[in-house]
């Protein structure tokens, strides 16, 4: 049905289109995915139209049930909601948008994974100090139940993983690459440890090597996943910085862990600190009282200043991020979005106009109230 | 005459009331120094009273001679006009107010020390890292032509002023106790060498002992003497945190150091950068970047926006710290009181009146122009 062509036509996009790509945002909200699909396939002339024309779709399903990867895109299950706010938040080095689909691994569920999560993110070249504390963060935020989300490198990601796993919580991996290999080769077992309760993630398709620009678009991800990045070390030039641009960008929260003044691996984090583009963190305590407690809802800020909504229930945090700030949308087509009936939906909506955060249209339909702020993503859900 | 009996009045009351006692303030801003020294002396039965009875004046004024001590008082040359902020701000655990007096050991003018001045402070208990970084901010603060001040005490504050000593810049040291005597007794040495070439600075007559109070006093001096205080290193309770607030009180910059999450000589430094009290620091770069170049004057603020004066030469500075808010003072005497030949005033008055901080009065004479700020304190002179 719809749905099928749906994912069909956005499995062929991700496997032409580069993560990122800011041609394909504008594109896919003017026409949606099967549109944009079936305009690539008739134009092989086009950069997009000859990849897909090269394109073995058998062969990347293929590779993917090999490899036990299943395809997830906007309106499953376990599309995690935050990745949303990709859309509608500022480029950072040309790069701009919501996945088009992801790949997924691993027996987490990744929306109720992501709900409450934290990324721990930082240099390869780390120091002991810096792999020491990544991983107390790491396993002192996964006691506290929340997920651990970052990368697949050595190091900082590593360390935090490690972390996380041996406190018995969940992690999450995004890599750069496609999820039928490791890279590096040497995480093989890492991220299969990761999978047996978390999920391993990557946005471009099995088969597709990391690159450069790879790494840098799958930061979005980490940042947007997560209720905040904590920068544990990283040097002056460093992808980690790249990740806090990300999360300041996706109005998250931006951490940082201080080291030695001396260390070259902590002038990130201090620079970051210094700058107020990240706030001073010592360990998992300092970082649960930044993101709030598990399944508390967080205000996104550009501004740094931030509310919690963790008065509201899951459902009416559900009904009230589908409110649109202009406009008006049906509670009809609300309940569909959200999965609830129409009743329950209806008294949500009811519920959350007495508290200020939902006011009706004068035509019977509904928006976010004037005075809450916009809508929360990847806020819902959560344990 | 009238400069003697204030002189006077001022080191009775010195000898007498404890430095920072609330109840001073108001009285002395009220009646003045001379009226509350009568009345205080015509009280024997007040606490003050008795103590005035009991005073050995003479005494006092014999240890100060013998230990090469000098008595300042507001109005004199050598007085910080960076102190009179002290009247204005907030107290601080119940203290408040300028020192009545400051006994004064050692070669430097301090005045002109201090204006272009750092306070480097922290914990007695420090650990190795942060007396090498107290040492490195002061030796590099000092090569750029600040002086640094702090207290006296082992660990941070002995480490700030070798390290400023060794690269030959210019210390001063405020003390708790009496300058008769050393305290700690091994820094004898210590504060001889400061003395040298910068002022070893007390509250307190000499004969007096450094009390718990003594010291938290103290370190309003420090705060307000400098254009920015660092926290080096200092655990969770300490004085360094009491100075901090006095910084920030006193509308100067707050500045911290940070190191290893495991450190707990490192929790205040934290704690205050982490809450927004404090500027990371990681360097002298970093501080001069915060205080001004030498010679820089500072816009004082208590909302803690600084704008900075660079534009100006010395020589206009110095001029326009000599023009009155109200009323108007002769370029004559102007010139008396920067030291400078008539013309070279008249001609930077021309020069700062083009850039609007000057302004002629209706008779002839000159003062501060209505869009330049307030003068600035304890910017005069310098290197």
């Amino acid at each position: 049905m719809g749905r099928d062509q749906e994912r069909e036509a956005r499995m062929g996009l991700a496997c032409v289109v580069e993560p990122g790509d800011p041609r394909v945002l504008p594109l896919l909200a003017e026409f949606g995915a099967q549109e944009v699909w079936g305009s690539v396939v008739a134009r092989p002339s086009g950069v997009w139209g000859r990849r897909a024309e090269g394109l073995d779709v058998a062969g990347v399903r293929r590779r993917g049930v090999e490899a036990g990867v299943r395809f997830v895109i906007p309106g499953d299950d376990e599309w995690p909601e935050g990745l949303g706010v990709l859309d509608g938040c500022e480029p950072v080095q040309d790069s701009v948008g919501a996945p088009v689909g992801l790949w997924l691994r691993g027996e987490g569920h990744l929306a109720t994974v992501v709900a409450s999560s934290v990324a721990v993110v930082g240099a390869r070249a780390s120091s002991a100090y810096g792999e020491q504390v990544a991983a107390d963060v790491a396993a002192g935020v996964g006691e506290r139940g929340f997920a651990v989300v970052s990368g697949g490198a050595y190091g900082i990601d590593a360390a935090a993983h490690r972390g996380v796993l041996a406190a018995e919580g969940v992690s999450v991996a995004v890599v750069a690459g496609g999820l039928d290999g490791a890279y590096p080769r040497a995480h093989e077992g890492l991220f299969a440890q990761i999978a047996r309760t978390g999920v391993v993630v990557s946005e471009v398709p099995p088969g597709e090597h990391p690159t450069r620009r790879r790494f840098l678009t799958r930061n979005r991800l980490i940042a947007a996943l997560t209720l905040g990045t904590v920068v544990v070390e990283a040097a002056a030039r460093s992808g980690a910085r790249n990740t806090a641009s990300w999360a300041a960008a996706c109005g998250r929260v931006v951490m940082a862990v201080p080291g030695s003044v001396h260390s070259a691996t902590s002038v990130t984090p201090h620079r970051l600190i210094r700058d107020q583009e990240a706030v001073l963190v010592t360990g998992p305590d300092d970082v649960v009282e930044m993101v709030g407690p598990v399944g508390g809802a967080r205000e996104e800020s550009v501004g740094g200043h931030e509310r919690l909504l963790d008065l509201l229930t899951d459902v009416q945090r559900a009904v009230r991020e589908e409110l649109p700030v202009r406009g008006g949308r049906d509670a009809g087509e609300i309940a569909v979005r959200v999965g609830l009936p129409l009743p329950v939906c209806l008294g949500a909506l009811e519920e959350l106009a007495l508290a200020g955060h939902a006011e009706p249209t004068a035509d019977g339909r509904w928006r976010l109230g004037a005075t809450s702020n916009r809508p929360i993503k990847g806020a819902t859900g959560g344990s």
